[in-house]
C-alpha cells in the first residue's frame, strides 16, 4: 500500500471543509436518493471483517456522481444556470450531468468518448442531453469542454476537479457513517478523486479514527505513484482497463491535495480481481455493479487491505454497464 | 385472463386463514429481511401505473421460499423438529429448507432434479445439506421424498401444499401492503401457488378492494386450464420454460381452492416477456431477478393487464441465477 509522502498541505488550503459537504447534503435533501447499505453474511465471512456497502450503484443515474453534478448546479446562481452547463466524461457523470440539468429545467452538452458504453451514451441522450463524441486516444476532452463552454456561454461543470462536485460526492460517505456509524477502514473507488476527497473529508470530521483508503484499477496507477512521489504524476497514457469510469491519467488538482491529508493510503485492483467482485455482487448480493464500481471491494476480496476483525466501509459507486458488456466482462 | 369458474370454496374450507400469516410474521421477525419495496420512474412511465416491487430477490436464501420454510420448521414441536426435515423442489425451495433447518440446528435432507440450475445446487450444499440428485423427467420427486420421510423418520416440508408455508409466503404482501398502502392490483409469480394463495390472504385483510392476479409461464398454464375448467387440471408433461421455478403441473391442493376464492384472474407470460423483464430489471433498477422471479413483471411490462393509473404491487420472488445461466439466457 503506498502511503502519502513529502509535505502535507494544511487543512485551511484544502478545497472544501465538512461545512461544504453539510450544504451539499442539504442541497441533495429529496433529490438525491438515500440509498442503502448492505450487509451480507457471506461477504463477512470470506473477510472477517464486518462489512458495510453503500450502493451507489442505486442513485439517480445509477452512480454517485449525481450528487456532485446536482450540487454544483444547484449552487449557481438563477442567471449563470440558465445558460446551460456543459460537462466531458466517460459515462457516469455525463449522465448525472444530464440528470441534474433536467431536474433543473436547462441544457447540458456532454463531450462524451467514442468507445464509452452504449448505455452510457443511450442514458445521457436519454436525460435530454447534447452529445458530442471525441477519440478519448486523439483528442483532448478538456478542450472541446473548453470550446463549447465559450461558443455555448454555458458553465463547466468537472467531473471532480470542483468543490462542489466535491462536496457533493463527499456525501455518499456521510450517510454511510450517520447510518452505520465510526468504522475502521473505508475503501474508496478512486477514477479523478472527487468520492475519495469528498468521502475524506466527511469521514474526518464523522470517524476521524477510520483510515480512508483509494483503490484504483492496476493498470493505471497514477494515485499509488503520485502518493510514492508525494506530488501529482501523469501516467503518459490512458491505462487500458475494464474500469472505464477509472481511467484517468493523473489525481486531480483539488482533489490530491485532500487525499495527501486525509487518505491513508493508496491500493490498487487488478481486473481480474475486479470481475472476481463483480460476480459476487451478482451471484450473492443480487446487484448489478459496474467494474468502476467493484474496484473497492475488489481488493478487500482480493486481501489488499488488513480487514480482519475490521469495520469495513466499501463504496459501491455506480452500476451503469449494459446487459451486453456485463456478459462480455463475465460470461462463459 | 381467466377468471375462475365454477363454484367457488368457502373461506371457512380454506387451508389458511390472515390470522395464520400474521402468525407466521411473528415466527419470522428478526429472522427472515423485510425485503426493500423498490419504484422506478420509468417503470411508472413506460405502464403508466404506480408500480411496488417487492423485492424478495433479496431475501435470506435468495428467495420468497425462506418465509415458508421458516415458518413450518418453526411450528413443528420440539421433537419432531429435532428428527430433521426433508423436501423436493426445483431450487429455491430446498435452499429455503436447507438454510432454515441449519438456523434451527436440524439435519436436512433435499431431492433435487438434475437439471437443477448449479448454482441453486451449490447453494444448498452449502447450507449443509444432504442432496439427493433425481431424474426430473423420469422419476417422481414427491415418491422419493416420501420414502426418504420414511427412512429417516424426518418430517416432510413440502414446496407450497402446506398451511404454514402458505402462510409463511403471505407475509411478503402483507410486508408490501403495510408499507406502501392499499392496491389495485396484485401480479404474483406462480408457480404451485404458495405465494399466490398466501398474498391473496394478506390482501383479502388489509387491501380487500384490490385484484389479485396469477402470472405464469405461457409454456405451462396449469392455473390458467384449472381457473377455465373451475377444478384443478393437470397438464400432461412437464412445462418447459426458462422459469424453472415454475414447472409445476397442477395447482397444489390447499393452494387452489385459495385462489379461486380470492384470486381474480391468471394470466401468462412467454420466455421472451420474461427475458426482457429480467433485462429491463438488470439495466434500469441494477437487480438481479430469476426467470421466475421476474414472470410477474414480465407480463406487466407486455401489456397483460390492464394496469393504467392504477397502484400494482409487483412480486419479484426470486434472484437466484447464476451468472452463466444468467448470460446465456440474456447474452449476445
Amino acid at each position: 500500500m503506498s502511503v502519502p509522502a513529502g509535505s502535507v498541505p494544511a487543512s485551511e488550503d484544502l478545497a472544501i471543509g465538512f461545512a461544504d459537504v453539510r450544504a451539499a447534503a442539504a442541497r441533495l435533501e429529496g433529490v438525491a436518493h438515500r440509498t442503502p447499505v448492505l450487509t451480507s453474511r457471506t461477504l463477512d465471512a470470506m473477510t472477517g471483517a464486518q462489512v458495510f456497502l453503500k450502493a451507489e450503484c442505486f442513485q439517480r443515474g445509477g452512480a454517485f456522481k449525481f450528487r456532485g453534478a446536482y450540487n454544483a448546479i444547484a449552487a449557481l446562481d438563477d442567471e449563470t444556470r440558465a445558460r446551460g452547463v456543459v460537462s466531458f466524461s466517460s459515462g457516469n457523470h455525463a449522465q448525472a450531468v444530464a440528470l441534474a440539468a433536467q431536474l433543473h429545467g436547462i441544457p447540458a452538452t456532454l463531450v462524451m468518448p467514442e468507445d464509452a458504453p452504449p448505455a452510457k451514451l443511450a442514458a445521457t441522450r436519454g436525460y435530454g442531453a447534447d452529445v458530442i463524441i471525441y477519440d478519448r486516444y486523439r483528442e483532448d476532452r478538456e478542450a472541446i469542454g473548453k470550446r463549447v463552454t465559450q461558443e455555448r456561454g454555458s458553465m463547466l461543470i468537472p467531473p471532480y476537479d470542483h468543490p462542489n462536485v466535491i462536496a457533493g460526492a463527499g456525501t455518499a460517505a456521510m450517510e454511510l457513517l450517520e447510518d452505520v456509524g465510526p468504522l475502521d477502514l473505508l475503501l474508496v473507488c478512486t477514477g479523478g478523486g472527487g468520492l475519495l476527497a469528498g468521502s475524506a473529508v466527511a469521514t474526518d470530521a464523522l470517524s476521524p479514527g477510520a483510515s480512508v483508503i483509494a483503490v484504483e484499477p492496476a493498470a493505471g496507477d497514477d494515485w499509488k505513484r503520485s502518493f510514492d512521489a508525494g506530488q501529482r504524476v501523469r501516467l503518459e497514457t490512458i491505462p487500458r482497463t475494464i474500469a472505464d469510469g477509472q481511467q484517468t491519467q493523473a489525481p486531480g488538482v483539488l482533489t490530491f491535495p485532500i487525499a495527501q491529508r486525509l487518505v491513508k493510503g493508496v491500493v490498487l485492483a487488478t481486473d481480474d480481481e475486479i470481475r472476481a467482485a463483480m460476480a459476487f455482487l451478482f451471484e450473492r448480493l443480487r446487484i448489478v455493479v459496474e467494474p468502476s464500481g467493484a474496484s473497492a471491494l475488489a481488493a478487500l476480496l482480493a486481501g489488499k487491505v488488513d480487514a480482519g476483525g475490521k469495520r469495513v466501509g466499501v463504496t459501491l459507486s455506480g452500476g451503469n454497464v449494459g446487459l451486453a458488456q456485463f456478459c462480455a466482462l463475465l460470461g462463459p
